[in-house]
């Protein structure tokens, strides 16, 4: 029996590379739909070549020209946002994989659990807006949450067989991204062509600039806390510059494991979907001749304020990941567009944390209505 | 209920760290049964502080001076080899730690199992001389064997919640002992002091001399190839000098996982004394600002011999890593008696190889046969 996948947000750098993995195991998966949000031309040569029962493209006004060009097969093309969160319902999907950038992610993956679907979470920003929602929603729906992210697969892996009760703490590893040991004054004159070259991953342009300012980092352990039910005191980060290992967990008892290998998504992809088993690949194995030293240090907190913010959202908790998370968003979409510095990203988002009014408990109308709120305030202070 | 342990060898290194390892544990273990070989002061001073039921000391000739410092005791003491491996059979005990140097190791272990105690192996050399008739038997009697090597316990732990068939490959880890980087030539002069000075790990002699020779890793390939169903392609050595990551295992997706901490064998001892669980402990955190770089690099095969020796016993099985073992014990003996330069080791280990016969499928006594004989062509080939 085939698993028969939905991969949201198919035209990713997450998207594409999880159909890469379906090509090399035709025999375990079978992916039934897939979702872009505007790139519509990928999308319908991905439809042409895997032919899936449903395609979905975000943006209204290609859906003509998506619809046109799969006429020819017996696909169900449908339009809007709406429509990515209910093709998870769809009774052909047994398996969601949540490849979507940002706060787009939640919907779907609230969606997904409700209609009890394996969910596979590539986003991590559903987590760090609405954690307690959903892993409260995945609990009374008996759904397990597989991670995706490489640092949440790795403590995952390590906790394969083990007591979570029995975490001391974890690690995440950060390469430190581009600006790894830069000054303040060094970032002030950062570029955004700069921001946007990563030295181990290649990834989508959102996660690229977060793990250059290390809010990727910041938003790492807020969905760590909530995957693997940890306080602040139990997530730790630690600067590996060469990106072999990808993360840490340390027990009661002293000992650590780690989970290491060559940086390449398909990795954690490919896990998640065949969790609990794993199958054999042709991945590139890492090597220690290759690697002869792996080395470790303190990320500086005084330079990277994205990560001490995050860290003080991940201490509030309530409505403050969620504005943390809008803010974020805000500020990297204005210096994609070169309206701002690199070093208002943090600003933008402290000055909004400073203006909103602290809640907790929240439903999903107030998350929704806390993102819409903290967004218009970030673009007011940027105006 | 408390765990009823017996310890065979209390009163070396891995025997006394257990030791310490149940006083900080006196709610879930309990020690039954200890046993030394000569060291009867040690012996007594222990059994007045632990009260066990059953004394075991091997050399006879000691026996009068421990029953007499236990007279006022309600304490079985018992003298001889043979008694060691016995009271492995003793009602009161259910999990044996088989803490004993060398060969010496052999028969209590298979008495252990053959008594369906649980056994966890300190010594790596009863698995050496026997695994597969030391493996069949623990199938047989459906007794699962806990290692208590580092490295061993850190692919065991790697392996928790994992299927054994998907393993790919295991790396045994070597510190690579007080002579890593050393020539031949500079190997000629070395001392037995040099030699007994371990970078990381406070050990017995045997077992250090092992380290500096590398035959100990030597030893610990054969040993993992038994503990988990491995081929010669599937276990490699690295040099890593820091002792902190303690072996390592990749999986047939290419992911690999590895265990790390500080070098202390409580650890291992602790986690097959709680296994499956893990209990909380005081030992010492590893650190990564203490350890900013970890380092890894390839043995040197042509340097060190032993460990070419070894994988030759790996490739050939049979008889041949018996053999290998008795000459070993043999030559590190004649070493710690200065009676043959550190070179030497190797050489009596190849030249007895050479000269016993090839064997298959051998029975207990046979393996005690050839053991006999290989210690008595080394000590041959010596004079």
């Amino acid at each position: 029996m085939k698993k028969k996948i939905a991969i949201l947000g198919s035209t990713g750098s997450i998207g594409q590379q999880t159909i890469e993995v379906v090509e090399q195991n035709t025999d375990k998966f079978q992916i039934v739909a897939i979702t872009a949000n505007s790139n519509y031309e990928l999308l319908i040569k991905q439809a042409q070549k895997i032919k899936p029962k449903y395609v979905v493209i975000a943006q209204t006004e290609h859906y003509e020209k998506v619809k046109q060009a799969l006429c020819s097969e017996k696909i169900m093309v449908l339009a809007g946002n709406d429509q990515i969160a209910n093709i998870t319902n769809a009774p052909e999907v047994e398996f969601v994989i949540v490849a979507l950038v940002g706060y787009s992610g939640l919907l779907p993956t609230i969606k997904a659990i409700e209609a009890r679907k394996q969910v596979a979470l590539a986003n991590k920003e559903a987590l760090v807006v609405a954690g307690e929602l959903i892993t409260e929603l995945a609990k009374k729906n008996n759904i397990k949450l597989l991670p995706i992210d490489s640092e949440h697969s790795a403590i995952f892996q390590c906790l394969a067989g083990e007591n979570y009760e029995q975490i001391e703490k974890i690690y995440l590893t950060a390469s430190g991204g581009p600006f790894r040991g830069y000054t303040h004054a060094q970032l002030q004159k950062v570029t955004k062509k700069e921001a946007l070259r990563h030295p181990n991953w290649a990834m989508g342009a959102k996660i690229t600039i977060d793990s250059a300012t290390m809010m990727n980092k910041g938003l790492e352990m807020i969905e760590a806390k909530w995957l693997f039910d940890l306080s602040l005191s139990q997530v730790d980060v630690v600067v590996h510059p060469q990106s072999i290992v990808h993360s840490i967990v340390q027990f009661i008892d002293g000992s650590m494991k780690a989970q290491m290998g060559l940086p390449d998504m398909k990795l954690p992809i490919q896990y998640a979907m065949s969790y609990p088993q794993r199958i054999s690949s042709k991945f590139d194995r890492f090597s220690f001749i290759d690697y002869p030293e792996l080395s470790f240090q303190s990320p500086d907190y005084e330079v990277f304020k994205c990560l001490g913010l995050a860290v003080q959202a991940f201490k509030k908790g309530g409505n403050v990941p969620c504005v943390l998370n809008a803010a974020n968003e805000v500020a990297v979409s204005l210096f994609l567009q070169e309206k701002i510095t690199f070093l208002q990203i943090a600003e933008l988002i402290e000055k909004t944390m400073q203006k909103i009014e602290f809640r907790e408990k929240l439903t999903l109308q107030d998350y929704i209505e806390t993102d819409r709120q903290a967004r218009k305030i970030t673009q007011e202070i940027y105006l």
